[in-house]
């Protein structure tokens, strides 16, 4: 197996970091990685805001529910859709500049972005680096814009906290490969397909662990009562769907 | 430098594929760091349809307009955004199977597919493979749909041949990484620093031909005049609105 394999089979979210710092070295081979995959059309539709101002991830914590690491990692990275320098370029070569205001030029360059934002994270722990995606990025959109002053046809899609991991827990219990998997055609899933896929997960020690928590009979129930609710995610669609809107698209 | 970091930095998308066709062994590496990535509260909201036979390909290929590549490859991978699977999981286990109808929840989806396929992009390159993205996986997305059998929550977001590499080009030239980069809030650009990072671009052979192929002043026009016009956007962004709604988002 090469260490690029091994890089990536043995990614584990690390949530706590040392207080040591991440050196402009290191965060320009991060950002370099990012930079170097595939784009639509060559366009490189995505834009990445640096945090590493104590005060400014202060101010953007509260929008991160003040999860610890979004003020403890030495280094956030969020990862903005942009079409917006693109735009600016047209508007200074005399080519039109409202060509890209739709859903579909939005779904590029989220595209761009996440491809860039993962290329970052490989890179990252390619180097000995942790790190952490904050799915809360896509909730509070329309903070995160204003704190992070974007201009329109800029939506931020992905953050990252990263750092040297404090602690290196052991691999996340997954479903197996296959499960994710269909050959040519898409294949449905039925009651034993599905016990077949969860039986291991739902034996795991950290699913026990989960259930007494949360008192709730499944991991299913844990998601959809407790973690995900339904009322919070139709809220926080409604945020987001008005700041695509909003930017442009 | 680390192997990983080369890997990633000496990315050039492959169009051109040799006959030798992708070993099991190799597809099941790929798709094992595929499914090793992040993803929204360890929900894995992706699919991956493996298309390998030739008849399949031929249907899908129209779609693709009828790019070469979209046949010549040997392996096709399309990720798709996936709630499906994971509401299945819901109703079997007396769980609310309604709660992720949302695009806050399609955007998590949407993430957690464009992170496996980066995933197996890196991976695949990492093993002496080429790869393409086909950016026709959103145009065309209700014709995807139908020929790859997609239930009610289930949308492709990403398309990538791969294949060993029969030609393999010049990196491509990109925007300096700093045109990226935004330290703490975001700069806006003005003609000045557009015209300094286009600058290296605009003056590459590439332009030129392509330029002279267009006969075009410059680059922006070729994208909003003959590449992706403001009229083929409006048409196909209103196809993935429909499709991303008829699937239950």
């Amino acid at each position: 197996m090469n260490d690029t394999l091994q890089t990536l089979y043995n990614h584990v979210s690390i949530r706590q970091y040392t207080d040591q710092p991440v050196a402009e070295e290191t965060l320009q081979q991060i950002l370099r990685a990012a930079c170097s995959g595939s784009t639509m059309g060559n366009m490189q539709l995505f834009s990445i805001i640096v945090t590493q101002d104590n005060e400014m991830k202060k101010k953007m914590a509260p929008f991160h529910f003040n999860q610890p690491m979004a003020t403890q990692a030495p280094l956030i990275l969020t990862f903005c859709a942009d079409f917006h320098r693109f735009n600016r370029y047209c508007e200074f070569r005399q080519a039109e500049t409202e060509a890209y205001s739709n859903l579909q030029s939005y779904h590029w360059a989220v595209t761009d972005a996440l491809i860039a934002a993962q290329n970052a994270c490989v890179a990252a722990e390619s180097l000995g680096l942790g790190f952490c995606w904050l799915g809360t990025i896509t909730y509070n959109v329309d903070k995160f814009v204003e704190v992070l002053e974007l201009p329109r046809h800029v939506v931020p899609v992905a953050c990252i906290t990263m750092g040297y991991p404090a602690v290196r827990p052991a691999l996340t219990q997954k479903l197996p490969v296959e499960a994710m998997v269909h050959r040519e055609t898409y294949h449905d899933y039925d009651e034993t397909s599905i016990n077949h896929i969860y039986e291991e997960k739902e034996a795991s020690e950290e699913t026990r662990q989960i259930l007494e928590e949360n008192q709730l009979e499944n991991l299913a129930q844990v998601f959809t009562q407790r973690r995900y609710t339904k009322k919070d995610n139709e809220y926080f669609a409604e945020v987001l769907t008005n700041v695509i809107k909003k930017q442009g698209f």
